[in-house]
């Protein structure tokens, strides 16, 4: 499965149908398109959006790095793109990916592992061997 | 399908491991707990966590009219809780939901509704009819 590259007129239609936060950033869900899996929720600015769209490639903002998050550059555990939806009030974002290897950077497959059970919270995967 | 209520006490401690923005906000992903679906994006401030996990039905904090949202106390759409999960930050939460009607105010299904189809946004659902 491979994504047609927007054009990059068309990229700034989107960008610019979008709502940004204060800080200039829109929240970013990452979705199995295959099992729907929740895998991640991570951020976006304008410039990540952009690559996003024109590579194929989920790439994030790193608030703690204040820079762009080629998700998978290091680690190989790249998300492919499959499609790209924006909700009612353009303020979020729902990818849908293939995803390489874990999504979570503890080596889980998704990053919502801690789970209430029992009245309390417990963790419910275990990261995955190399 | 019930939630059962958490204890006081066990609702703090969860609360107290959630790492809350500036505005003391987290992000939460509502999914279908039957089909995987993901239905919204929306938030919550420690109150609306305590009330989720007390009522076992989804309470946002609404950042347009700043006060406490029982999803569905007017439209009769709540979401009944299955699952509250939090990521590895701490810092995002996923709720898997039982969803009465349509999720979207604009009687959509769900929120993700407007998709990058042939280069440009296209809707890909129409509103529900009552």
């Amino acid at each position: 499965m491979s994504w047609a590259a927007l054009k990059p007129d068309r990229i700034e239609a989107v960008i610019n149908m979008m709502v940004f936060d204060a800080r200039g950033l829109v929240p970013v869900i990452a979705q199995r398109h295959d099992t729907g899996e929740v895998l991640m929720l991570a951020w976006m600015n304008a410039a990540a959006v952009r690559e996003t769209l024109s590579t194929g490639r989920a790439c994030y903002w790193s608030r703690s790095r204040q820079s762009l998050w080629r998700k998978g550059e290091t680690s190989g555990h790249v998300q492919r793109l499959v499609d790209f939806r924006v909700d009612c009030d353009a303020d979020a974002v729902l990818l849908l990916v293939e995803q390489e290897g874990p999504a979570c950077h503890t080596n889980r497959p998704n990053c919502f592992f801690n789970v209430v059970r029992d009245g309390q919270l417990a963790v419910i995967s275990e990261p995955i061997e190399d």
